[in-house]
Protein backbone atom coordinates (compact mmCIF):
# COMPACT_ATOMS: atom_id res chain seq x y z
CA UNK A 1 0.00 0.00 0.00
CA UNK A 2 0.91 3.52 -0.75
CA UNK A 3 -0.48 5.59 2.26
CA UNK A 4 -0.86 2.53 4.85
CA UNK A 5 -3.48 3.76 7.28
CA UNK A 6 -3.91 3.86 10.83
CA UNK A 7 -4.98 0.36 12.49
CA UNK A 8 -6.81 -0.97 13.19
CA UNK A 9 -8.37 -2.29 10.01
CA UNK A 10 -8.29 -5.96 8.44
CA UNK A 11 -5.93 -8.12 6.15
CA UNK A 12 -7.20 -10.98 4.38
CA UNK A 13 -3.89 -13.28 3.50
CA UNK A 14 -4.05 -15.46 0.81
CA UNK A 15 -1.27 -18.22 0.67
CA UNK A 16 -1.13 -20.60 -1.82
CA UNK A 17 0.40 -23.65 -4.09
CA UNK A 18 -0.23 -22.81 -7.93
CA UNK A 19 -1.09 -26.00 -10.06
CA UNK A 20 1.34 -25.88 -13.73
CA UNK A 21 -2.31 -25.80 -15.30
CA UNK A 22 -3.60 -22.84 -17.07
CA UNK A 23 -0.88 -19.80 -16.36
CA UNK A 24 -2.00 -17.75 -19.27
CA UNK A 25 -5.99 -17.96 -17.77
CA UNK A 26 -4.75 -17.79 -13.97
CA UNK A 27 -2.83 -14.70 -14.37
CA UNK A 28 -5.71 -13.00 -16.31
CA UNK A 29 -8.07 -13.35 -13.86
CA UNK A 30 -5.52 -11.93 -10.91
CA UNK A 31 -4.89 -8.90 -12.65
CA UNK A 32 -8.80 -8.71 -13.20
CA UNK A 33 -9.38 -9.39 -9.38
CA UNK A 34 -7.50 -6.96 -8.71
CA UNK A 35 -8.62 -4.16 -10.86
CA UNK A 36 -12.13 -5.36 -9.59
CA UNK A 37 -10.66 -5.22 -5.60
CA UNK A 38 -10.22 -1.84 -6.05
CA UNK A 39 -13.49 -0.71 -7.08
CA UNK A 40 -15.05 -1.94 -4.08
CA UNK A 41 -16.33 -0.53 -0.80
CA UNK A 42 -13.44 -0.43 2.04
CA UNK A 43 -10.81 -1.98 -0.34
CA UNK A 44 -7.53 -0.51 1.50
CA UNK A 45 -4.67 -2.06 -0.71
CA UNK A 46 -2.78 -5.15 -1.58
CA UNK A 47 0.22 -6.82 -1.75
CA UNK A 48 1.32 -9.96 -3.96
CA UNK A 49 4.53 -12.06 -4.14
CA UNK A 50 4.90 -15.70 -5.67
CA UNK A 51 8.28 -17.45 -5.74
CA UNK A 52 10.29 -19.73 -8.38
CA UNK A 53 8.90 -22.55 -5.91
CA UNK A 54 4.77 -21.99 -6.66
CA UNK A 55 4.33 -20.93 -3.39
CA UNK A 56 2.31 -17.15 -3.72
CA UNK A 57 1.35 -14.74 -0.57
CA UNK A 58 -1.23 -11.95 -1.44
CA UNK A 59 -2.47 -9.49 1.45
CA UNK A 60 -5.66 -7.62 0.74
CA UNK A 61 -6.31 -4.47 3.36
CA UNK A 62 -10.01 -3.64 4.30
CA UNK A 63 -11.60 -0.90 6.54
CA UNK A 64 -14.15 -3.93 7.57
CA UNK A 65 -15.30 -7.22 8.25
CA UNK A 66 -18.19 -6.72 6.34
CA UNK A 67 -16.11 -4.90 3.53
CA UNK A 68 -14.20 -8.34 3.21
CA UNK A 69 -17.34 -10.62 3.36
CA UNK A 70 -19.18 -8.52 0.49
CA UNK A 71 -15.56 -9.20 -1.67
CA UNK A 72 -16.05 -12.21 -0.96
CA UNK A 73 -19.58 -12.70 -2.55
CA UNK A 74 -19.28 -10.52 -5.53
CA UNK A 75 -20.99 -12.54 -8.62
CA UNK A 76 -17.67 -12.37 -10.45
CA UNK A 77 -15.33 -13.57 -7.34
CA UNK A 78 -17.10 -16.21 -6.31
CA UNK A 79 -16.91 -17.37 -10.44
CA UNK A 80 -13.41 -16.95 -10.30
CA UNK A 81 -13.13 -18.46 -6.63
CA UNK A 82 -14.15 -22.02 -8.47
CA UNK A 83 -12.09 -21.66 -11.01
CA UNK A 84 -9.33 -21.42 -8.44
CA UNK A 85 -10.41 -24.61 -6.42
CA UNK A 86 -10.90 -26.85 -9.63
CA UNK A 87 -8.40 -25.66 -11.41
CA UNK A 88 -5.50 -23.16 -10.31
CA UNK A 89 -4.46 -23.97 -7.01
CA UNK A 90 -3.13 -27.45 -5.64
CA UNK A 91 -3.57 -25.79 -2.00
CA UNK A 92 -4.23 -22.72 0.01
CA UNK A 93 -4.99 -21.04 3.29
CA UNK A 94 -7.52 -18.04 4.01
CA UNK A 95 -6.99 -16.24 6.45
CA UNK A 96 -9.11 -13.18 7.89
CA UNK A 97 -7.11 -10.84 10.75
CA UNK A 98 -7.71 -7.16 12.38
CA UNK A 99 -4.12 -5.41 12.29
CA UNK A 100 -3.37 -4.16 15.41
CA UNK A 101 -0.21 -2.22 14.81
CA UNK A 102 1.24 -1.27 11.83
CA UNK A 103 5.08 0.36 11.32
CA UNK A 104 6.81 1.68 8.10
CA UNK A 105 10.44 1.57 6.91
CA UNK A 106 12.11 3.61 4.71
CA UNK A 107 15.80 3.99 3.95
CA UNK A 108 17.11 7.21 3.75
CA UNK A 109 18.08 8.33 -0.20
CA UNK A 110 21.52 8.08 -1.36
CA UNK B 1 1.77 -23.90 8.24
CA UNK B 2 1.67 -27.28 7.69
CA UNK B 3 -1.02 -27.86 10.67
CA UNK B 4 -2.72 -24.30 10.92
CA UNK B 5 -4.28 -24.09 14.39
CA UNK B 6 -7.80 -23.11 15.26
CA UNK B 7 -8.50 -18.69 15.46
CA UNK B 8 -7.81 -16.68 17.36
CA UNK B 9 -4.16 -16.72 16.74
CA UNK B 10 -1.70 -14.02 15.92
CA UNK B 11 0.34 -13.32 12.57
CA UNK B 12 3.16 -10.72 11.56
CA UNK B 13 2.65 -9.74 8.09
CA UNK B 14 5.83 -8.37 7.06
CA UNK B 15 6.40 -6.83 3.48
CA UNK B 16 9.82 -5.44 2.58
CA UNK B 17 11.64 -4.20 -0.59
CA UNK B 18 15.69 -5.81 -0.98
CA UNK B 19 18.10 -3.31 -2.09
CA UNK B 20 20.43 -4.79 -4.67
CA UNK B 21 23.18 -5.26 -1.56
CA UNK B 22 24.72 -8.10 -0.20
CA UNK B 23 22.58 -10.87 -1.36
CA UNK B 24 24.36 -14.13 0.49
CA UNK B 25 24.69 -12.32 3.85
CA UNK B 26 20.94 -11.83 3.74
CA UNK B 27 19.75 -15.14 2.58
CA UNK B 28 22.04 -16.31 5.44
CA UNK B 29 20.52 -14.52 7.79
CA UNK B 30 16.92 -15.24 6.50
CA UNK B 31 17.54 -18.96 6.90
CA UNK B 32 18.81 -18.14 10.45
CA UNK B 33 16.06 -16.19 11.66
CA UNK B 34 13.55 -18.78 10.64
CA UNK B 35 15.74 -21.22 12.20
CA UNK B 36 15.68 -19.13 15.61
CA UNK B 37 12.21 -18.67 15.53
CA UNK B 38 11.13 -22.18 15.38
CA UNK B 39 12.71 -22.08 18.74
CA UNK B 40 10.93 -19.68 20.06
CA UNK B 41 7.67 -20.30 22.55
CA UNK B 42 4.56 -19.23 20.55
CA UNK B 43 6.12 -19.58 17.11
CA UNK B 44 3.56 -21.57 14.96
CA UNK B 45 5.04 -20.83 11.72
CA UNK B 46 5.77 -18.97 9.20
CA UNK B 47 5.22 -18.83 4.86
CA UNK B 48 7.22 -16.54 2.70
CA UNK B 49 7.75 -15.55 -0.83
CA UNK B 50 9.80 -12.98 -2.75
CA UNK B 51 8.85 -12.34 -6.63
CA UNK B 52 11.18 -11.39 -9.40
CA UNK B 53 10.47 -7.38 -9.13
CA UNK B 54 12.29 -7.82 -5.53
CA UNK B 55 8.87 -7.73 -3.50
CA UNK B 56 9.07 -10.33 -0.41
CA UNK B 57 6.13 -11.49 1.96
CA UNK B 58 7.12 -13.06 5.04
CA UNK B 59 4.11 -14.18 7.47
CA UNK B 60 4.59 -15.53 10.63
CA UNK B 61 1.94 -16.85 13.25
CA UNK B 62 2.51 -16.57 17.12
CA UNK B 63 0.06 -17.97 19.86
CA UNK B 64 0.15 -14.63 21.61
CA UNK B 65 1.16 -10.96 20.64
CA UNK B 66 3.66 -11.17 23.86
CA UNK B 67 5.57 -13.91 22.16
CA UNK B 68 5.81 -11.48 19.08
CA UNK B 69 7.09 -9.15 21.50
CA UNK B 70 9.64 -11.07 22.83
CA UNK B 71 11.01 -12.17 19.59
CA UNK B 72 11.55 -8.42 18.53
CA UNK B 73 13.49 -8.06 21.50
CA UNK B 74 15.63 -11.61 20.79
CA UNK B 75 19.16 -10.06 21.06
CA UNK B 76 20.31 -11.87 17.68
CA UNK B 77 17.14 -10.79 15.82
CA UNK B 78 17.79 -7.56 16.98
CA UNK B 79 20.92 -7.31 15.08
CA UNK B 80 19.77 -8.68 12.37
CA UNK B 81 17.29 -5.86 12.60
CA UNK B 82 19.39 -3.52 12.48
CA UNK B 83 21.31 -4.58 9.09
CA UNK B 84 17.93 -4.92 7.58
CA UNK B 85 17.28 -0.90 8.28
CA UNK B 86 20.87 0.13 7.36
CA UNK B 87 21.99 -2.50 4.64
CA UNK B 88 19.27 -5.20 3.08
CA UNK B 89 15.60 -2.90 2.88
CA UNK B 90 14.81 -0.33 0.94
CA UNK B 91 11.42 0.13 2.50
CA UNK B 92 9.26 -2.28 4.78
CA UNK B 93 5.75 -2.46 6.18
CA UNK B 94 5.24 -4.83 9.39
CA UNK B 95 2.29 -5.49 10.74
CA UNK B 96 0.97 -7.31 13.87
CA UNK B 97 -2.84 -9.04 13.47
CA UNK B 98 -5.30 -11.01 15.39
CA UNK B 99 -6.37 -14.29 13.02
CA UNK B 100 -10.18 -14.45 13.27
CA UNK B 101 -10.67 -16.75 10.87
CA UNK B 102 -9.06 -19.44 8.57
CA UNK B 103 -9.98 -21.37 6.01
CA UNK B 104 -8.09 -24.44 4.30
CA UNK B 105 -8.49 -25.80 0.92
CA UNK B 106 -6.66 -28.63 -0.87
CA UNK B 107 -7.37 -29.91 -4.32
CA UNK B 108 -8.10 -33.67 -4.31
CA UNK B 109 -5.67 -36.09 -5.11
CA UNK B 110 -5.34 -36.89 -8.88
Amino acid sequence: MSAPPTPPYWAVVFTSTRTPQDPAGYERAARRMLELARLQPGFLGAESARGADGVGITVSYWSSREAIAAWREHPEHLEVQARGRGLWYADFDLRVARVEAARHFEAPAG
